[in-house]
């Protein structure tokens, strides 16, 4: 993956991704830069490399002389999450998003996850936003800590859970109310994608409908928030 | 307040904001437009522009040939927020926004609390984003339904919630876990800035300091979601 532009490879430096190697103008080579300083520091490999060449190594056109290659993301398997759950003698929690189309949004649900020690993250191969540059610099380096699993069919995973004796709960409205659900055993939560919610047919898998109690005129929340409010509210009932 | 573009003159239509006027390319006159049809329905004057004038008019040169007048933000007074409390027979539940930047963030606190039942938003008159076209677009119509206040001093407006038997809380590292701190009472929330939290002069104005428990390395939430976190725990608390 190229990661381009100053502020963007400054983020992946800071957000520790595994670098390959920064491509820099080569008329930067005798500046004090704090990239610079940085990649050397670590022991980043750097190419000076001729405006013209880092033109046509872009993609965006926005590199302003700052190319970054990455290692792709790593994606797991949902084995992998359960593993480490085990490892972590710890009951699984995950969450499961059916279909967020906003990178900002996956980004957030990641901090947010990494946040209240939430085991890994399932999102489908098709109709998703997958990992990309905007949503590891929104996650603000809790990509590097989070296991994601990237599954062909989102219902096949959910029976996978509920073999492994884990409690699956589709996040909608028209459900029970979240309080007054015990939350606290083994359990995975669905997320549904930011203009249509969870489908039909998903939901018809899970083991049920859990809600916000919203009291406004408007009761839609963004999806992030949501599931940030959801996976704290489990971890309240994990902790008590 | 000029609203430009297709999509967010379409925006303002839905989220009811109050139009004087639409001003759109002649040329489309005598299109099916669901724009036109809309604002023909809910009787707005309707001005068929050149293409020239419009150009002239916009701000951003992005008007896709529609631009709406709408009404400036109305702001209303921390007093205002307290009685609109007390006509719902309701303990005050206020949000202040010490130094939040990110329009982004804004919309969706202004959507996360109109779904919680806050009462308003306090916001600084300077160092702080204010209600703009992102802040509307992104509280997807929740602006129409929520009170915000603008004051010159957000020390001042604590002083003044406290001397209301209003107990004020800054979210924070370092904090009471919010968990094991009685949130049920009258009670305002102060969210801090996306980089640097809660100013230390404004924390020590407050009645004490809550926190969100936290188990990653990375340990630090969006600010729209750890809003939507904590005014859903207050939330919670008031409904038991």
């Amino acid at each position: 993956m190229l990661i381009e532009g100053k502020n963007a490879v400054r983020e992946a430096l800071k957000n520790n991704l595994t670098i390959n190697k920064i491509m820099i103008d080569k008329s930067f080579a005798t500046r004090k830069d704090e990239i610079i300083n940085e990649a050397i520091k670590n022991k980043i490999k750097i190419e000076y490399l001729s405006k013209n060449i880092l033109d046509k190594k872009s993609k965006t056109q926005k590199h302003q002389g700052f190319i970054a290659e990455t290692v792709d993301f790593q994606y797991c398997s949902v084995e992998d999450i359960l593993s480490y759950a085990k490892e972590k003698n710890e009951k699984p929690f995950i969450v499961l998003l059916d279909g967020i189309e906003d990178p900002h949004n996956f980004g957030a649900i990641i901090r947010s996850c990494e946040c209240a020690g939430v085991h890994g993250i399932v999102i489908p191969k098709n109709r998703s936003v997958q990992v990309n540059e905007t949503v590891i610099r929104t996650s603000t380096g809790a990509i590097t800590n989070m296991l994601i699993a990237r599954v062909t069919n989102i219902k096949d995973t959910i029976e996978q859970l509920k073999q492994n004796d884990i409690w699956v709960y589709a996040a909608e409205t028209g459900g029970k109310e979240i309080y007054n659900q015990k939350l606290n055993g083994n359990i995975a939560i669905v997320i549904g994608s930011e203009g249509f919610g969870v489908r039909a047919i998903v939901k018809s898998h899970c083991d049920g409908i859990i809600s916000l109690p919203l009291k406004g005129k408007i009761n839609s929340l963004n999806a992030s928030v949501a599931c940030g409010i959801i996976v704290f509210e489990i971890l309240r009932q994990r902790e008590e």
